[in-house]
């Protein structure tokens, strides 16, 4: 091993206008994971000059976030090409155009918040007013469009339509429908949007047909010179996202931030070299995984990518 | 504070034949996750005793463990009422009546597992021909199924079908089909199943309603007379039976297992006492998280329960 | 890759009567951090084979919960050669032979504990009583060593010294002075202990040499056929008892139980291939990680080591 | 509770130029750990303004990384008062004046390092050479060093005597002794420094008495006003910190950031609110937890604190 070829650890000096920019290409040599982060910008950029298809999954909480609104800025300006995600993200980036979510406090009694109508996401309280207006908001959107296709729809077309009656330029979903970036969302009966499904098939004969989004999605991956995974948090938005590449010899790039553990055998902690013995990503792939909590993480990926 | 009424700290002594059972009862006086462990089976015996709707739900790759077998007995036993889980579950346990899964490592080369046609999860390895076998299996079950059922199946109606086509004592779908316990899973179109199912959809006409299943599951939880959940690991999974049960007024009683991360916000790492905010467990709960991998817990568990 | 050389994953069946030995054994095929366990049971079984010098090394915690009694017992057959660890293990051993530490809760108010004269370790109570009994027991035997030993004294003697006032074979103090089983504590200054000696320190003129209990660990390990490290959590005692063996080619046999992250890179959360890289730890070296809270694995792993 | 008087969660627009203050600032409504970077910032600026004494304890693999800089910085600028760490700390800041760490990969074959002659912490690699060096420069130091005190020296003035023997702006050591700023280390026969000291111990008679140190810290916090904690990663340096502050009535501030686990009842993953029980922080204190790795969280911690 060549001593020489490899960078020198060093910190770095911090002044007060210090851009973010900056700060993330010194974390380069500082070690750990602040090493993994300018990495995983550099997957990106090079994901991008190699004008691959960029896959971006996340889970619903960083929707419950602040970081909706840099998901809303990447759709804008069409950084991403595919969104996978959980129906919380739906639900949520909805109820966010009409009222905000708050910030609360991790060890506040839950007994006291369910007293004062209030649900906690962590440190963040959602009043259940945001779910009244949610009710008001879906059923009649599922009436006019549930009355408009008699039988089927797909979960990707019922978030495109959902996008339309949207005017918020911080909402994901109305840049989605404006820039035509598909939504797909495999888990759609899940979550307060499941619920709302529900009580609208009380009353109404309808159906989603989740295999209608899967032609779709296959077209998406296989036409695609190169695909490039952005993988925030776990779940079925990031099964999804890896397992879909099976079709094609595996993602290209890929950068996961994850606080998952990788020694119980889960998804969501899984290393991106896992999905190398799967095909999922190619062994030459460009590819980091970075330990920590995406809404710190995310926001200095973002700052190292845009130029 | 009456000092009195608190347990004492104590440890055991071990000797070759004490029972798992025994141990687990004596666990209680250790303190910390070890403590958690009895108490969580108190609150499972108080779900049965109080003759509770006990839904369990879980990861797939549980089912890649050793776990299945355990599932699968609780099913046969009749110990759970409802299972929710990923559709991961659903393929792996169908792909183990053919042929086992293997003991590999954690640290076995991922470049080297592709080359040999191994796929890795975790320290678990699968052979592809485990999966050419799923598409040998899942085609003419698909193509039987979809001509039956000229458009729509629900997920739940199509996991009881395929359990039909089981003859192992081991699965999971053998026993929920004999016993006709419904296993929900909201996101179908995932995994190796989605992917078989995208393979049959290229040359035939058919859908999957994932709304259909919801009528079932609400009334379930609306007419048990008390719900208890067996949570392990997160995802869609853990979050559509916590989620289910805002319908009538939140679980009576639950137990998780998780390795997940409480702070990031995520689903797979909250708390019980967080969906205490939001009506998702009764304030009054009997509630236990444990945090482990549940290949240890929940076979501790698992003795401590069974009489 | 022979597949037929690797082991199948099984689940199996659980009975009342089931052993904890036997349940042990069973999970080397459940796979994920379930398969370690029997897996770490064969390494320490092969360092006693092997006539090992085994060294134990595990925080203070572990002592507060009733791993303690397990300890002890080790010490009592002489399962263990060395402890390494840090002082909180002495002065808690030292409590625990007046009175208990109480089973408590994680939740429960720690304004309120502090008003009720109760501090808080994880879900285990310890009331202020217990630090007035060691300060009358303490301050004498201080008294008593430092007027013998005008000067001087090594933390492993003054814990030598400590385990002759004791009379509780629940002690790992008692056995080990006992059976002349040197317990090492390098930071013999730190916790309540510490504070005790600080009080002495006021009117007393007396130290400690640290550097005096160099040579005998040194040699300990220097003269050892081989030695073998059992290592339950991290911190300096960890780091103490891996970085002696450096004097050597390293340990021979390495079992880590820890709940420490890989990533960031603390020594606590890290992996046994790692001290390879340091000749801490010998490239042929029967070594397992188990990621896990000790409370849980520590009692698996000594019934399937106990014949 | 009045929702009026919650802040709102809300994402930020990130362009090139952004600062890295401005950002930590805007993370406040971010929501989950990313807030909690802006709160810790508060708290660090409650106790400078209030004139506390700031109290630092981080781990040694902190200074294997390039956060080493930073707390050279730190203590230049005389940003903290006391410092409390491990013996690591102290014996790399000293191998860094003369060679820096190099930028290497989890991954690499530790087997391969091994025979390279090179150890890893993480992905940071570290040749044999610099330890070579480590012992040319410590022998001497400590022959001159025990000539002149025939007997017995405390770790601080080791440490402080070590300090003047270093001529680079980037130690934190060479700061620490030109602004006299203790350096505590509880545990100074550990690690490479430990092993130092042994070798020189076959020839020369000498000791360091610990308990020379415990005046001195125990007056800093006696004699504070008031006194705050920037506690960095767990271990003896953590537990040392925030056991003294027991003397007076507990901490005044506490920032803590690691990524222990709460549940074991380590220490490392203890939480500020744990702390209350003991009295080591005050009821009324103002106290910050962060999960994540310090290597990312602490430049955005020092970004917003400098002004």
């Amino acid at each position: 091993m060549d001593e020489d070829k490899l960078d020198k650890i060093k910190g770095f000096r911090i002044d007060k206008s210090m851009s973010v920019k900056d700060m993330v290409e010194k974390m380069r040599f500082v070690g750990f994971q602040a090493s993994q982060i300018p990495k995983a910008v550099d997957v990106i950029k090079r994901m991008k000059k190699d004008n691959a298809t960029v896959m971006l999954s996340f889970t619903s909480n960083m929707v419950s976030s602040g970081l909706r609104e840099l998901f809303a800025f990447l759709v804008k300006e069409k950084m991403v090409d595919v969104i996978i995600t959980s129906v919380g993200s739906v639900e949520e980036d909805l109820m966010k155009t009409k009222k905000p979510f708050l910030l609360g406090d991790y060890d506040f009694s839950d007994v006291e918040l369910h007293k004062n109508g209030i649900n906690r996401i962590g440190n963040i309280f959602v009043p259940n007013d945001r779910y009244e207006q949610l009710e008001k908001d879906l059923q009649p959107f599922f009436a006019r469009i549930f009355e408009k296709r008699k039988n089927m729809i797909s979960p990707c077309e019922l978030i495109h339509e959902l996008g339309k009656t949207i005017e918020d330029e911080n909402s994901i979903l109305y840049w989605a429908t404006k820039n035509d970036i598909p939504i797909f969302c495999p888990g759609i009966t899940d979550g307060a949007f499941g619920l709302q499904l529900y009580f609208f098939k009380q009353e109404n004969d309808f159906g989603i047909d989740v295999t209608a989004d899967m032609n779709k999605l296959a077209d998406l991956v296989n036409n695609a010179e190169k695909t490039g995974g952005i993988i925030l948090g776990g779940g079925i938005a990031k099964h999804h996202l890896i397992g879909v590449n099976i079709l094609r010899d595996g993602l290209d790039y890929a950068v996961y931030v994850s606080t998952g553990s990788e020694l119980d055998g889960s998804l969501s902690g899984a290393r991106p070299k896992e999905a190398k013995s799967w095909g999922k990503l190619q062994e030459k792939a460009n590819s980091i995984f970075i330990e920590g909590d995406a809404t710190i993480i995310f926001p200095l990926l973002l700052a190292g990518w845009i130029e």
